[in-house]
């Protein structure tokens, strides 16, 4: 969306359109150093506007981590009609790519979680918790989940994180001497690996 | 330590009240809103002296954050000479215990490694490897590491951190049906399930 000074838009676009930017501009830099201002002046607003829509910095950063946070879990959702197993790797497979691509981004989003705010704190939880469910449900497992492979799972998606985040790290404490399949094999078979040691089978026995 | 104006302390004597004083604030507020100014006060000295020992905000939270990793590291530092499994137990202990004890000042550890700054992220990043390499140690795993089984045991780190602070959270969302003896033993099993499927075996075939 090119920078298009006293362009009309309806408030849904508008804030879309201001979120948008934001979202690009966390590629380059964390959160807390995308500036109001900058924003403001790549959509051809006034500040004054921008707060209109966004009453704090905080109201906005909130918004872009929600929206990336979003972005992330549709990117990642594979197919329903997949098989368990087949589910499983498409789903690790899109999150080791989608990560791969915007490592700054996700990065930022990961740190952005930090610095005290209580709601980006929230945002990047309940994306931690809606990918535990994701998971749980599609291993077939019926509510209420055993706290022990909750845990399991949860502590998964963090291992996740880590070992993709980790192995695209540059320099020689980064995660280089893996290739992409090496990844993915590894955080697929750890899911398995916990899930086994969680409920004694994979996929774990169904008994509610 | 009390608060004792004017008192004369020897550089290195200050800089370690000072940081302390940084460690107990961090334990009801996130780092960076860990106030210069009431650091001064509580330790009887200028805004001017604080400087003087740490040039910057940022050098003085980058201290607060080495020392508490350094303390965490120290303490989940079990007895070498425990046989290895006994020793891992007894780590995993450790690390929950501390982090049940000073959850505020963990949770802030972790996100104040965040809001991009890239000395705190470092801090972070090396705790980490730090609790790799003893893990590997401890298990008897001679460099040169495999990078899978590296990389697997650095996913254990993140899964033990998320699932020890996930259990400690309040309310609905969080892990409050495990007991501490659950989340000991959870985390302990998850280790012998990562580096089963990461080399075959536990303790891995040692064949550098």
């Amino acid at each position: 969306m090119a920078p298009a000074p006293r362009t009309r838009l309806d408030p849904e676009a508008r804030r879309a359109q201001l979120v948008g930017l934001g979202r690009r501009m966390l590629s380059t830099r964390p959160l807390d150093q995308v500036a109001i201002d900058d924003i403001a002046a790549a959509a051809g607003i006034s500040r004054g506007l921008l707060f209109h829509y966004f009453p704090t910095k905080r109201d906005f950063h909130v918004a872009v981590a929600r929206s990336a946070a979003d972005d992330l879990l549709t990117r990642t959702d594979s197919d329903p009609d997949l098989p368990p197993t087949a589910r499983l790797r498409a789903g690790v497979e899109a999150f080791v790519d989608h990560v791969a691509e915007n490592r700054a981004a996700y990065v930022a989003f990961i740190r952005g979680s930090g610095g005290g705010d209580p709601q980006l704190a929230e945002v990047y939880d309940r994306t931690r918790a809606a990918f535990t469910d994701r998971v749980l449900d599609g291993l077939g497992v019926p509510p209420p989940v055993p706290p022990r492979l909750r845990a399991a799972v949860r502590g998964w998606v963090a291992l996740t994180e880590e070992v993709t985040v980790h192995w695209l790290t540059p320099g020689p404490s980064g995660g280089g001497d893996l290739d992409r399949a090496d990844v993915v094999d590894l955080v697929e078979q750890a899911l398995v690996a916990l899930v086994t040691m969680a409920t004694g089978s994979f996929p774990p026995a169904t008994e509610g």
